[in-house]
C-alpha cells in the first residue's frame, strides 16, 4: 500500500496514545478500515451499533487520554452524536472519523444514499460542530495540516473533534509526519503567578483550610500536582461526585463526597465550616449539588483551568497545575492548618438481616467493601451512581459516571472501552435493568474482547431513578421484563466465558462477591433482585431537589 | 387535571390520526407523559431506547400518515436524531416532542444535567433544524399557535417536525382547539392545468406509453389518483424500489421494478423503449438506479409534487394528484396505447435441490410466494431488501425499506411501528444478523405489544451487503455470533409467545412457511442459515455499481 491520508491520521492518533479504534463499518469507510487493519499499532474493535461505539470510545478516552471512533456518513455519524455530545459536556477528547461520499459526488450534489436527498452535504458537519471543539472536512491539499489542527485543538481543550473523510481524500498519497505533533503548552504569566502567591500568603497564614477538587483537575492533567499538594500539606480534602476517585479515598484526610445540603456531616463541616476553602477544578452542576445547594465559606479560592480567583480578584493566565503548585508552596511556607474532621459515621452491618431481601443501602455498602485497588467502576446515572458515589473507594481505583450529561445506557459500552484501555484493570459495571436495555448488545462485544469484567445488574423492574423523581406508579416507568440469566448465552457466551450469579439477600451477595474475586478468567454477570421503589438515601435526597427544580 | 398545552398538543395529534405515541421517559418529560397516560385517544408505547423509538414512529407514520415520539432534552433527542434525519430524507411526517428544562433554568443559564454545561440551551434545536421541516421552542404566550404551525408544515411537506416543550410551558393552562386544524391544500393554477392538458394531448395521441411511479406519489397523497389512472387507461406501469407496492403488482400490466441497467428485460423494455414515459413522483437515487444508470426515452413527462415538466417546459403550480387526473383524462381522450410487454421470466423452481443449503436467490423466490394480501413487509437495506424488492407482491400488501437513507437496523423497530399502526395487518421483518444486532432490544417491545409478527432473520455471519461492496474477507465485516434461538427467551418471551424456527434447506423453508401461516397468535422467529458470501443477483449488480462510484 502507498502511504495515504488515512495512514497519516492513524499514525498521529497512535502517536497520541491511541491503540484501539471503535466503530461500525459502512460503505464510505470500508477502504479507510483496510488501513486500520493494516496498522500495527492500532487494533480494530467493531461495535454492535454506532452509539455504543461512541460511548465505548468515551470510556476508553477517560482512561487512555484519547479515544476515537469511525462511522459512516449520515446514518452512522448521527447515531453516535449523542455520545459525542456527552464527550463534549464531560470534557473527553474523542475523535469522530466519518467516511463520506467522494468529493466528486458532493460537488455534483448527487442524490446519494445516506444523504437527505437535497444535494446538500453540509448538514451533518454543522450538527457535529455544535458538540465538538473543532471540525474539519478534509480536502486534498490541506488534509495533513487539518488533521494536525483538529488533534491539537482536542488535546488543548480536552473536547471531541470531528473529521469528515471523503473516500477519495482518504486515499490521497502524502508523506508521513516529519516530527511529533506540536501541542502548545498553556502558559501562566509570571505576573499572575507572583500576584496570586502574594495574596494567597496573606490569606492562608494560620488558617484552617480544606481542599475541594473536581473533574477538571483530571482533564487538565493536574492530578499529580493535586496529589503532591495534598501529600505535602496534609490538608483535608473532598471531591464532588463528578471528581470521585481523583484523590485517594482510603486516607484519613479524605473528608468525603461533597453534595451540598445532602452531604454527610463530616463532609459538610470540612467544606462549609472551614476558614479557607480551596476549590480546584470544581464545576457545580444540579445533580452533583442537589440542585445548586452548595454553601461555600466566605474565603474560597477558585483554581480553574486557566485562572485563579480570590474574591473579586482574578489571576490570569494561570494554569491549574501551576496554581496547585503555588498552593503547595505557600501552604507549607505559612503553615496552613488542616480543618478539623469529624470521624466517619461507619456503616454498621451488625444489624443487617443477612437473609432478608437486599435493600439499596445494604447493597452498596457491602459491595463497596469488595472493591479492590485497580478496579475501574462505571456506574449508570440511576440508583447505581448515587448508591456508590457516597462510598469510599480503595486507592488506585477509578470511578466513572456521567453526572452532567447523564445519558442512560452510557455505562455499559463505556465500561467496555475503559477496560480495553487498561486490560490489567478489572472493569466493574453497576447498572439497572432499565438502563441496560438501551445498549445491551454491547455485552456481546465485551465477550468478544475477552476483558472479563464484572457486570452488576440491578433488577428492580424499571426506571427506579425516575420513579423517585416523578410518576412512581405510572406505566411509563415500567420496562419489558428480560430473563437476564439467559441473556449472555443469547449473545453467544459459551459456558466457559461467563459466570452467572443471582442474588436476593446479603448472604448471597457476600458469597457471590467471593466467587467473583476467585473468577478472573471470564465475565461475571451478577443479577441483583431489588424492590422497584427502593432507592439509596443520597438519590432520594437529590431526587427531591430535582423535583422541586422542575416544578 | 386542568387543560394544558400538553393536552392541546395531544388533541391535535389525535385529530390528525395519531393513536400511539412512542418514546422513552426522562425527568424533563415525565409530567407531559402523565397527560399521555390520561389521554383516551392515544396509547403510550415505551421503547427500549430513543433511536428505536424514532424508527418505530417512522414505520408507524408510513402506514398511519403521521407518527410521533417523545424524548428528553439532549441525551434523549440526540439519540433519536438519526431516525429523524431518515424521516426527513424519506418524507415521513414524524413529530419529535422533546421535554426540556424550565424556561427559568434556561434563562439563568444553569449548569443543568443533560446540557453541555455551557449555559447555552439552543444547541440541540439548531441540530434538529437541519433534519426537520420546521422546529419550535414553545413559549407561554404562543404555544398553541406554534403547535398548529408545526403540525401544519409537517402535513404540507410530509417531513418531520420538532417541538421543544419546557416543563413549565407544558403545564400552562389553555383552551382546547376551537376548530379542526386548517391545513391549506396545495393549489394548481387553471393556466398550468390547461397548458399541460393541451401539450399532453399532442404528445400522447396514438403513442405507446408506460408509467413509472415512485414513493412521492404515496407521500403526496396521490395514490388513489395513480390507481384510477392506471385502471382507467390500462397503461403498463413500473415503480422504482423506493415506490414498491405503490401499485398492484399482481396485475398483468405491472412491468416490474425499474433499477436502471440492472433491471430485467421486461421492465427495461417497458420503461426505456416506450415512445412516451410518464414519471410520477420519481426520484432517482444511486441505490435504486444502480448508480444513476437510468436510461429514459426522449419523450418523458415528469409529474412532481407541485410541477409537471415536458422537455424544457414547466407547468406550475400543478399538484401531483391533479396532473395524474389530467393524464387519465387525456390518455382516454386521445387513445394513448399501452407499451408492449414481454412475458415475465418465471422463476423455475423445478431444478432447485430442496435439500441443499439454501441460496439467497432460492430463498427470496420461495419466500415471496408465501406473502399474502395485507402483509406489511419491512426489509433491511442488505440482502433482504435487494432480494425481495425484485419479487412480485400480492395486492394490498406493503413493502417498506429505506433505500435513500439506508440506516442499518432501522427495520426492526420500524416494522413494529408499522404493525402497531395497523394491528389487522401482519408485519413481516426481513433482516440480516448484522443489521439485527443494532436494534435488537426492540424485539422485547414487539413481544410486549403482542403484534405477533413474522421475523425472518438471515444468519449469514456478518455484514454481507458490505462484503459485496468491499472487504469480503476483512475482519471489520465480521460480527459477534449470537445464539438467535435463545434471544427471544432472553428478552422475556414465554413459550406461548413465540414460535422458534430454524431453516437450512428449501424443504425446511416450505415447512416453516406453512407453520407460520398456521400460527397467528404469537411472534414467529424464523432463523435462516445462509452462506456469508452469497448475495441476491440484484444486490451483486448494485454493489458493483456502488463500488465503481466510490473509486
Amino acid at each position: 500500500m502507498t502511504y495515504t491520508v488515512s495512514d497519516y491520521l492513524l499514525d498521529r492518533l497512535n502517536e497520541l496514545g491511541l491503540r484501539d479504534l471503535f466503530g461500525v463499518p459502512g460503505d464510505f469507510n470500508l477502504q479507510f478500515l483496510d488501513h486500520v487493519i493494516e496498522h500495527e499499532g492500532i487494533a480494530w474493535v467493531g461495535n454492535a451499533n454506532e452509539l455504543n461505539a461512541g460511548y465505548a470510545a468515551d470510556g476508553y478516552a477517560r482512561v487512555n487520554g484519547i479515544g476515537a471512533l469511525v462511522t459512516t456518513y449520515g446514518v452512522g455519524e448521527l447515531s453516535a452524536i449523542n455520545a459525542t455530545a456527552g464527550s463534549y459536556a464531560e470534557q473527553v477528547p474523542v475523535l469522530h472519523i466519518v467516511g463520506a461520499p467522494s468529493k466528486d459526488a458532493q460537488a455534483a450534489h448527487l442524490t446519494m444514499h445516506h444523504t437527505l436527498g437535497d444535494g446538500d452535504f453540509t448538514h451533518f458537519i454543522r450538527m457535529a460542530s455544535e458538540v465538538s471543539c473543532t471540525v474539519a472536512d478534509l480536502e486534498h491539499a490541506t488534509a495533513v495540516s487539518e488533521i494536525d489542527r483538529v488533534l491539537r485543538e482536542m488535546m488543548i481543550h480536552k473536547r471531541p473533534g470531528y473529521i469528515l473523510l471523503a473516500t477519495d481524500v482518504a486515499r490521497v498519497e502524502v508523506d508521513p509526519p516529519a516530527a511529533p505533533l506540536n501541542v502548545p503548552a498553556k502558559l501562566s504569566s509570571p505576573g499572575a503567578r507572583e500576584s496570586f502567591r502574594k495574596d494567597l500568603t496573606t490569606l492562608l497564614a494560620g488558617k484552617k483550610t480544606t481542599v475541594l477538587a473536581d473533574l477538571l483537575v483530571h482533564r487538565m492533567g493536574a492530578q499529580s500536582n493535586l496529589t503532591e499538594m495534598l501529600d505535602a500539606t496534609g490538608l483535608p480534602y473532598a471531591t464532588l461526585m463528578w471528581g470521585k476517585t481523583l484523590v485517594d479515598e482510603s486516607k484519613p484526610e479524605f473528608a468525603g463526597i461533597y453534595a451540598g445540603v445532602v452531604s454527610n456531616e463530616r463532609t459538610k463541616k470540612a467544606v462549609e465550616d472551614t476558614e479557607i476553602l480551596i476549590c480546584a477544578g470544581v464545576t457545580f452542576t444540579d445533580t452533583t449539588t442537589a440542585g445548586f445547594s452548595q454553601n461555600l465559606p466566605e474565603h474560597t479560592v477558585f483554581l480553574d483551568a486557566q485562572t485563579a480567583r480570590l474574591g473579586r480578584k482574578i489571576y490570569a493566565p494561570l494554569t491549574l497545575d501551576t496554581s496547585l503548585d503555588i498552593v503547595r508552596e505557600v501552604a507549607l511556607e505559612v503553615g496552613a492548618l488542616p480543618q478539623d474532621l469529624l470521624p466517619w459515621e461507619e456503616e454498621n452491618h451488625a444489624d443487617v438481616d443477612m437473609d432478608a431481601p437486599l435493600t439499596q443501602d445494604v447493597l452498596w455498602s457491602l459491595l463497596s467493601r469488595e472493591l479492590t485497588p485497580g478496579n475501574i467502576v462505571v456506574a449508570d446515572q440511576g440508583t447505581s451512581f448515587f448508591g456508590m458515589a457516597s462510598r469510599r473507594f480503595p486507592e488506585r481505583s477509578m470511578f466513572i459516571g456521567q453526572p452532567l450529561w447523564g445519558s442512560i445506557g452510557y455505562t455499559l459500552p463505556a465500561m467496555m472501552g475503559a477496560a480495553i484501555a487498561d486490560r490489567d484493570a478489572r472493569g466493574v459495571l453497576l447498572i439497572g435493568d432499565g438502563s441496560a436495555q438501551l445498549t445491551i448488545q454491547e455485552l456481546g462485544t465485551m465477550l468478544e474482547q475477552k476483558i472479563n469484567p464484572v457486570v452488576v445488574l440491578i433488577n428492580n423492574d424499571g426506571y427506579t431513578v425516575e420513579r423517585a423523581i416523578h410518576g412512581a406508579t405510572q406505566p411509563y416507568n415500567d420496562i419489558r421484563t428480560y430473563n437476564w440469566q439467559l441473556l449472555p448465552a443469547a449473545l453467544g457466551a459459551r459456558e466457559d466465558e461467563v459466570l452467572m450469579l443471582r442474588v436476593n439477600t446479603a448472604t448471597e451477595l457476600v458469597n457471590a462477591a467471593r466467587l467473583t474475586q476467585q473468577t478472573r478468567d471470564r465475565l461475571v454477570f451478577m443479577e441483583i433482585m431489588m424492590d422497584k421503589d427502593d432507592v439509596p438515601a443520597l438519590l432520594a435526597d437529590v431526587a427531591s431537589a430535582l423535583t422541586r427544580a422542575n416544578s
